[in-house]
């Protein structure tokens, strides 16, 4: 059997290509421009460049299959994409098909949530390999999240479980882009979370988020508040903190629904580490329920953004494992 | 193979057992008092007795084993209970073993959560039947769940999954006894419910839920709320939409965590029906992110308090399709 698969981590601004080896890890990967404003005929023709390039570089030219997580839903049987966050024009795209006939042939396409291939890349190369059950959770632009149950995905009934993102920890709370109010992603996704921070820090002494974020602050970035926290800025923590805090409530209401005691934390944002992560540790255990808080831990995926190309890889040597080498999917 | 099998639902008060027959449903129950301030001894010997009277009730005087829905977390080998609520100096028992010895042979027995086993007994038996997975919710002295995924209990890591009643709606709301705050059972349990409703309804005008509640309310029940609702007593409606509301919540963050679109409601208080239910149906799509509210659905378990023991006898099904006949639970 081929052992090496390629895995596309497809993003609105940039999209990542790695050639997985199995159990291995990344052998080559790249990163190119989206181009999403050109819409998808001229994206899946990047996929489909990336996936020859990547195809290249294996020791035999070949490859058993290619996974793509996308920011959107997908369908049960993971060939289409949903209408993907920042994916203009898409709609639903059948990309199992499209690719094939652009690639000319049956190769496995499996299509899958960017949140579920990262909790799955975590599982198999990642933080989460020493657990066979997890919640995943990826803070960036969105809040996405996955279930890893016995070392795959829990898909729910249509494949969208693991919204986390949408979970209300306040039901008067701020609305998020779903409508739902006071969800966790209507306080630290990254757009909410520079708002909320910049209402807050305008009022406050001139410190060093001031000098990054420029006049009235209106280029202030979750990444700025890390930055100017790890100089000793005491606002920016607090702001962090107060992130971290929120993020402890949605994952206790997480633990006690799923009993999963472990989360691990990815996404961009996941890069602000112990500034949020800390509260969170602190918050989670009042809102578990005393007989579940054995062996609560929020770990952070040290592996970053990896992990996408890794779970998407992985989906094809998954589907391998369960269909043999010689099926396609349909 | 033997097709019956007995299914104890035990609660702080009164132990309901039955004799089911597989497929078939409840062919004798009998309601015994717990006598629970007797302390677990006298209560195990009061199992042993209703299982017993029921096995003689078996058409070969034989059953293929017993299920037991108890109140509080299981093991993972579901044969002991940890610390039930409502029973008096539990802590851990082995109703496996004990049972085991009391009755002088090896018959399987199999203990479980008896939020667990209402959504199985509904599964197999209940409104759960055209489902393979739902999430269930029981409304009574405290708010249990579970959830049903393809037919039978996601269990989690411990066994102790479906907690929703411990999910925090609100995170700067009242605590529950658990000590989490703005959970829903610090809303909707029973207890809860009914210091609630007694504040809120102490200032209106008298209606027909001041004749039900006697002198200050200091009686009122979440029934008293239902009955004074049949009887067209709008303050009562108004407080019974109050938690519908709030229910609604918590059932929107479960459906976007677990892509389970069916909701089934069990439980004594989910006799109030509509009066709850209508409300909470107008706000769980408000809490379901867009994507996911197609085909949701929240319903009411009509079999009422009968689906735990069904739920229970079933485990005992359900062991034997998997295990075989002959083998025993370690």
């Amino acid at each position: 059997m081929n052992h090496f698969a390629v895995g596309i981590d497809l993003g609105g601004t940039m999209m990542k290509a790695a050639l997985v080896e199995r159990g291995q890890g990344l052998r080559h990967h790249i990163a190119i421009d989206t181009h999403a404003e050109k819409g998808p005929d001229h994206v899946i023709g990047r996929i489909q460049q990336a996936i020859e390039m990547m195809m290249k570089e294996a020791p035999t030219g070949d490859i058993a299959g290619v996974g793509i997580g996308v920011p959107g839903s997908v369908d049960w049987e993971r060939s289409s994409v949903h209408y993907p966050a920042n994916l203009p024009g898409w709609e639903v795209v059948n990309l199992r098909r499209t690719l094939q006939e652009r690639l000319g042939r049956t190769l496995p396409v499996i299509v899958e949530n960017d949140a579920n291939v990262a909790g799955l890349g975590s599982a198999h190369y990642g933080v989460g390999r020493p657990y066979d059950s997890f919640i995943m959770i990826t803070l960036g632009t969105g809040v996405g999240g996955a279930i890893i149950y016995r070392n795959t995905i829990f898909r729910g009934t249509t494949g969208a479980a693991g919204e986390i993102g949408h979970m209300s920890i306040d039901y008067e709370g701020p609305w998020d882009r779903a409508g739902v109010a006071g969800s966790i992603e209507a306080y630290i996704g990254q757009r909410f979370l520079s708002r909320h921070a910049r209402y807050q820090l305008l009022t406050r002494e001139p410190s060093i988020i001031h000098e990054l974020a420029g006049e009235e602050l209106k280029n202030l970035t979750p990444k700025m508040l890390y930055d100017a926290a790890e100089q000793g800025d005491e606002a920016a923590r607090e702001v962090l903190a107060w992130a971290g805090h929120k993020l402890g409530v949605v994952l206790g209401s997480a633990i006690n629904l799923l009993d999963l005691r472990k989360v691990i934390v990815g996404g961009g944002m996941s890069a602000a580490g112990d500034y949020i992560l800390e509260p969170a540790r602190r918050t989670v255990r009042r809102y578990v329920m005393p007989a579940l808080r054995n062996d609560v831990e929020i770990l952070r995926e040290t592996l970053g953004n990896a992990v996408g190309m890794l779970g998407a890889a992985h989906l094809v040597f998954e589907y391998l494992d369960a269909h043999g080498p010689s099926s396609e999917p349909q």
